[in-house]
């Protein structure tokens, strides 16, 4: 009799498995849709409470919310823990370790109480954002953008780290001709105006006032203005690229001796084995 | 007689129906040309009215310009209403109503008096410039470009679905870094403030203070920056291809010797054999 | 005798027609070259006089360049009008009228004497500043650039249409939402406010208070930062376009039969009259 | 034996060079990263320098750490000029002369005493932010982006100019238009607040508070918003160029029968007449 419970249990876990880790069965894609508006919910409650006007009056029902979505959470949290082939592996994953951060301070507060200790606890749920980024295997069509972006990775790195040439030596510079005028107190922050700057963010918190920092301020916006050109033909250039590759892919003339299938569209013989091509 | 004068009035009908809906006869062009200068004039009027340095002296004006356009716009509305096949269809379409609400609040001013109440019914008036999106069929030229944006609204999508994840991530961050100093006071408000940095627009309304913040929006800021690159390489290779699918479309000449495709519109002979294209 | 100084004097006459008109000649650079400095060196004259700083101490030094310039421009003004071939064409166009204007007022401020006066009549020398568009004609490079905005104007325009309507309806509907907290006293203003929003200028000086304004906000700025991927899109289709068919032109497969010189790089017969290329 | 002692020294020099100016030995890719990490930190220390917060506490600790790094790049300095092959040439470089003054200041010290002369001298040191320019050499990837931005840059100094110019006349006018009003005091500040509105930085330390000048500023903020896409259309189409050069140049495989030469890298048989590539 033992056996056959040890046996159930395994097509429990066999089931589940299937369940929360895959999306063909329709059981499956119910608990992702369930999982999917849990977080964004759960998310916005804790947005929510966070604006004095809003958690004044509803404060009670915010609280009720915020339990039922951390028993949801503990419980798919256990459920992967127990039923993954590779505990370990999820349980120190980044998307792990912020599960697990986002439940622990619900369960901290029954057990102490004091005020500010508590709201240290408390802010550790806002972590809980990040599990917004488990939506992201929901989308296919990213696929083509991340892999301009990943074709384009060296390319943009080279890129960050010319701007971030240019932004230390223009802080330094404005940190020498504007003195501490105009919010230019120290390096550091004079770097954080370049970078302010060059972005065309330009808050205006921080702004040069003699006429050297002007003139060096107004080459740096028309530099920056200019090569924001720079990430933009290459990840272009990388999208065309990767359309045109996928062209060809879909293009379909498929050899009938080797049966290779990339062929450009004007091709009259296999560029592979010379056989001739319908 | 009574048979030839419903004849009569059906024969008018049709004769409006093709002055209002089509734009192919003379008379249709001069009644398309004078709604939208009295669509245009109308905007302009109400917008005036909002400026309390011009409705004090031109007041009386601008109140009889807007009976005028009031009553033209309702000839126009029942015009639409009792010619068009299907009256319904157009008065519960989204320009109908716009069309319905800009004009009944002039005419509800006639029967009701007293201040409070007067401002809202008039201020429904503004929604007038709704109807601003009626000069959009005069342009032709805008397909191409609503074409590549329709094609690439997966991607852009995608995209936007990327920028509101990295907003709400940053914003959460923020609000913990900052606390309610530099203007950080909810999760909501610090979303704002990151929507503010990353689009490049910068207020400075909202800044931050802290060292670890000032470092955490310079991070976000050259992503912004960055990723402008991604929109802009999608939509400009939809219009490369847009522009070479209707090149290669208008341009099927088939060579019957050596069956290549791809000749210059101008072509007589195929460039591969020589041989003459029809 | 009198004929023959006709006959020098319309010599003079032409040689100087080569000089002023031509660039051809050594004298005629070099009066080209003696103009475009004297432009840019009054117009930075007439900048540094607007400084208070440097009027105060340079004042007398400034007016003395102010006459020779006024003195060098007169003479190359009547030049042009006598000497060029249809001189009312010239008198009347669009920098024929600065010339005249950045002329006059320095003789006006000979006769005229008193406050108010002479400050609007010399506030009209900055015209002068339009003189600077003269350069144009000196850079060869710009055809590309002007050819690919020529061609991508009319989508352009599309697209500055399409913005334009945005910015209307946005500013109203702030105008609705806002009230006159923030700045939104008037609708004009509302959308100058939409404007410097939606092209993420973002001054700061007008800024949402209200959580819908903010949330309307939020939406413009997303989509002014994704709808700038439009005419960037545009405008690189249209320079990727000019610059193949420079090369089809560069090219330079000549039929030996008809001389057509447009041939693809990889065409083995004329595409005009069937012959062989070599 | 003093012919000896000179043959080593010769040989110490030539190792010596070998390490300092070749990255292709062990030991000359270690020293390349010991100094570009000095690099680094000594700019870092530096920054660190500028904050009051920091120096207070930390003071000795940055000192120390400063003439670690004096004494380090002094060893350098000498190494760099005697064993280069052409000591004036590194002398009287760019890098060669910054490199100079970054050590000077902290020598200066030891004889200099006295308040204002110090700060002044060791303001020099700043200049070592410069040194982050050696750091170029090290990334390969670099050299795509530079072609296209070498390739572009007659096109980019075309389009500069262009912008110059509207910023010039723009500036003008709104200082007519605005008076003194909003903080257009003189033209070269309101040329300046045309530069910050056209790259959409955009402080709000200078706005326009006139209506005319909001309409102007409008005009320029919507043209600065269009005419981005000019560079980015430039660099883009100079990136896909360069990549298909690349492609093309790597890929010289011509059919020995029909002379094709647009084969795939992995083509082995002609595509258009089935023979085989060598």
């Amino acid at each position: 009799m033992k056996q056959s419970v040890i046996k159930y249990l395994l097509s429990v876990r066999k089931r589940l498995y299937i369940i929360i880790f895959e999306t063909d069965t329709r059981v499956g894609r119910l608990f992702d849709i369930i999982l999917l508006w849990a977080i964004l919910l759960s998310v916005f409650g804790v947005m929510l409470e966070s604006v004095k006007e809003i958690k004044q009056p509803y404060g009670t029902f915010l609280l009720m919310a915020e339990w039922a979505f951390t028993i949801l959470f503990t419980i798919e949290y256990l459920l992967r823990l127990f039923i993954s082939r590779s505990p370990g592996k999820y349980a120190f994953s980044f998307l792990g370790i912020i599960d697990l951060l986002a439940l622990l301070p619900s369960y901290i507060t029954l057990f102490v109480s004091g005020g500010s200790y508590l709201i240290v606890i408390r802010s550790i749920r806002l972590l809980r954002v990040f599990r917004i980024l488990k939506l992201g295997r929901y989308l296919r069509e990213a696929s083509v953008l991340t892999d301009a972006l990943t074709a384009s990775r060296h390319k943009i790195l080279v890129f960050l780290g010319a701007v971030t040439t240019l932004v230390l030596i223009t802080g330094t510079l404005m940190y020498m001709i504007e003195g501490s005028g105009g919010g230019f107190t120290s390096i550091p922050r004079s770097i954080y105006w370049a970078i302010v700057t060059v972005t065309t963010v330009g808050y205006g918190d921080i702004a040069p006032q003699t006429i050297i920092g002007q003139i060096t301020a107004s080459i740096l916006m028309l530099m920056g203005y200019a090569i924001i050109a720079v990430p933009t033909g290459i990840v272009t250039s990388e999208i065309v690229n990767a359309e045109k590759g996928k062209i060809k892919e879909e293009n379909q003339i498929i050899c009938s001796s080797c049966e290779l299938n990339a062929h450009d569209p004007d091709a009259k013989f296999c560029k592979s084995c010379g056989n001739k091509l319908s």
